[in-house]
């Protein structure tokens, strides 16, 4: 998907919402766990519930791969339920590799040719050449981790300029994917109005506050209303900013 | 393992190798290919051979997972068969993860809790905190990137002091696992002048000139033979540096 199909969905949806598929087996409703695949059921139901309020999901990688085969087995089944269900939606495979040549070209190939995701998520400690094989794959994105929120970013992020309005004025083009608005507590509205340029140049996430909503048997009706909530604030945020 | 069990492990064999386990299908021997499963059928031929030779294995993570849930078998069962055959042995999942608390806690997780391997490396991109949750579990090991050798690493790396000599007088008591020695041209002599402390201090890392040592048939023993050369140079430095 290119920047101009991302940006004709989230017109058509109203919405720029992304919404992140931390789905923790020791979190979901007790139900679920008689299924087979209880994660893939899990994210079935959420992205059925969610889909028509956001244009974008992502599933945090570490949180399948700490179970081993069966996780994975269950991120590559949601992420192809995804593509097969829901064709515009916007995918990112939040792994937060990074690494440098032929190492680098074997995440490419994991998340790029094989998954078919079409966004992946690099910390880029190691600098520009951790960074560069991805981009020779067209149509596709590198989420770059830039100025993340925690405490510890200090040791290493020294060199960014910590002003969020400068940061936004000096990549006047930028899309940036701003996590956390709900349970991190982060405002949309500031977000928004430091954040938007012309085409949106947004995506936000919200991940525990959506698929958490509620852990019975209503989880996913939970989930929609929560997911539409945001929905109806990006809508007014759109019609502020970008008209 | 603890510092002491692999010091011990160092003396007796007098090497202080850990061969890289960058286990790749498109450069396995072709007749491996037949097997159900060819990147275990390598990495068991390949233990075999070299175990004598070595203290430590360092599989890196991306080249298994580049073949979906079929390579994480493949790395799940070759971790399971060191542990088993070899327990003695050191084992590193080189996944160079790095985030903070829930996200980090998973990645302990799969590696330390359910694939049970010695040690993981980790991104300090996002500072102590992404580095903090894995210092909580029990002889198990952190590694850290620290100064790494591609062009990039200034573009983040520029807090860290480059000479060599001074990093290493600055950490006497370091335990650094140091790759490339071989195929990216490392000087053994060197890296021990500066790198040895009287516990040895150092793991060197040595994957593509061992395991692609030959293509054919007899890819294991002229592995074999490649690990005990290593060995070799390294008993020289251990009686000169150590002693």
């Amino acid at each position: 998907m290119n920047r101009q199909q991302l940006f004709e969905q989230i017109q058509q949806k109203q919405s720029f919402l992304c919404v992140g598929l931390d789905s923790d087996i020791n979190k979901i409703p007790e139900h679920l766990l008689d299924n087979e695949d209880p994660i893939y059921a899990f994210n079935k139901a959420i992205v059925d519930a969610t889909a028509p309020f956001c244009v974008a999901y992502k599933p945090n990688v570490a949180f399948y791969e700490s179970m081993g085969v069966q996780g994975w087995l269950a991120l590559e089944k949601t992420v192809a339920y995804i593509r097969q269900r829901y064709p515009q939606q916007f995918i990112i495979a939040d792994a937060k590799r990074g690494d440098i040549g032929n190492t680098s070209e074997m995440y490419a190939r994991t998340f790029f040719d094989r998954m078919k995701v079409d966004a992946l998520t690099v910390a880029p400690y190691m600098g520009e050449d951790s960074v560069k094989p991805f981009l020779l794959h067209q149509e596709r994105w590198v989420i770059l981790l830039a100025l993340t929120s925690n405490k510890g970013s200090e040791d290493f992020q020294l060199t960014i300029d910590r002003e969020g309005e400068s940061l936004f004025a000096k990549v006047p083009d930028h899309f940036l994917l701003v996590p956390g608005v709900g349970a991190q507590g982060g405002s949309l509205e500031e977000v928004c109005r430091y954040g938007m340029n012309s085409q949106c140049g947004l995506l936000v996430n919200s991940s525990r506050n959506i698929i958490y909503a509620d852990s019975g048997e209503d989880f996913a009706s939970a989930a929609a209303g929560e997911a539409r909530k945001l929905q109806l604030e990006m809508q007014l945020m759109l019609g502020k900013h970008v008209g």
